[in-house]
């Protein structure tokens, strides 16, 4: 069966990659449906995702989660199923070269996620955090201190060679609410570095704010759609790792 | 100055990044220049390299190479450049959906990449590995036992979904080439632990040799162009992370 009504397959307790989809589809107001947060007998659920993983489908099976459905094919890799869906709900800049750089935008988050993911998880995502806390402390001393200045300059210099507010000028684009979402996971994980490092880069807390105003963003956080940050997901609060001390 | 000839900026000293595009680029006889290996008073080497980072052209500045330079724009990431590049240059599947399944190949391809370098980079890339090598030898197991199979056990169902030999059917296209330079590389830094485990991926041994007979691929395996894996790169040969002993 084929729909043009986009379909979100995510795990339903956490934000995680997911969420950097859904908050295109929630700032573009698009039709779409979350399916694992569906009751089971509905067709949601964890079985959900897990049926779809098992890939009894036609065409590229998906790694992971998160997964898009539209048109009865399924596409993985949050950046790649940005790339598809952005020039269709309004948020993808509109010549060849800026969508590319959108991309190239949305893969250095991609690079930053995983390194902040790496801060709780630094030897094997197969392991509990308690069982690499040792390890997990050397690595968040190396993000906090060399990575998120480096990521922070890095985004505030991208604003500056657009003029900003937003990475391609006047309007909002997908790596901007991507931007964001990071910005957001970052100050709930590391409060304490990221209130400090970020005094550096007033276009990116100038954008955080921003987006957050958007009436679609603004009324998606305000849902109970948004799932709350919390220990299962990327950013996790362990003030152990936002400090040396 | 705008060209149609395209210029790749990478480190001259290691196959790293850069040689995803440059295989690529290689397989389709593609006319380009190879910036960074040409000497530096011809405009070449490192400071070329650091020239393109200082970021005083226009649009999107790269976070980091490889960089392609195309008609006069720059494009940085891996996986963007090669969404860019392999339809004008022969080497991306025909229609949209196949497209986005290319990219959403790289982009699974880029994560066990990130993964095989943080065997001996676990806790930062502003250290050395001798000084994280406790920490190399915990994640290097993991990666051995656990993230090893699954990606290989992946690209092989991948395989069987097109039913092969290669991942869109019977022509080779840029993540084939990506997949090839992966295999190479794990069998260089983790021999025993390859060996052991590909037994279980016939289709990735076969599409293996496969990559490295087409005629331009193997033409520049054969070249001085093709630089030696060593223990600057991704791929690193350290004998006490391919095995618990």
């Amino acid at each position: 069966m084929t729909s043009e009504r986009y379909e979100l397959i995510y795990w339903p307790v956490l934000q995680g990659r997911g969420e950097f989809v859904r908050l295109a589809l929630e700032a573009a107001r698009a039709d779409y449906v979350d399916v694992a947060r569906l009751p089971e007998d509905q067709g949601g659920g964890i079985p959900a995702v897990l049926q779809v993983l098992k890939g009894d489908h036609e065409g590229a099976p998906p790694f992971a989660p998160p997964i898009l459905r539209h048109r009865g094919a399924l596409i993985a890799q949050t950046a790649a199923i940005l790339h598809y869906l952005a020039p269709r709900i309004g948020l993808a800049p509109n010549d060849e070269v800026s969508r590319i750089h959108a991309l190239q935008y949305q893969l250095t988050i991609t690079d930053w996620v995983a390194e902040a993911h790496d801060t709780h998880h630094p030897v094997s995502t197969g392991l509990y955090y308690e069982d690499q806390k040792k390890e997990a402390a050397k690595r968040a001393k190396a993000f906090r201190e060399q990575r998120l200045p480096k990521f922070l300059g890095y985004f505030e210099r991208a604003l500056a060679s657009s003029g900003g507010p937003y990475l391609f000028g006047s309007e909002p684009t997908y790596p901007d609410l991507s931007v964001f979402q990071v910005l957001e996971g970052l100050s709930y994980a590391f409060p304490r570095a990221f209130a400090e490092t970020s005094k550096q880069s007033p276009g990116l807390l100038k954008l955080r704010k921003l987006v957050r105003a958007l009436p679609n963003v603004a009324a998606y956080l305000a849902s109970e759609r948004r799932i709350p940050f919390n220990e299962d997901g990327i950013f996790r609060r362990y003030p152990e790792l936002d400090s040396s001390e």
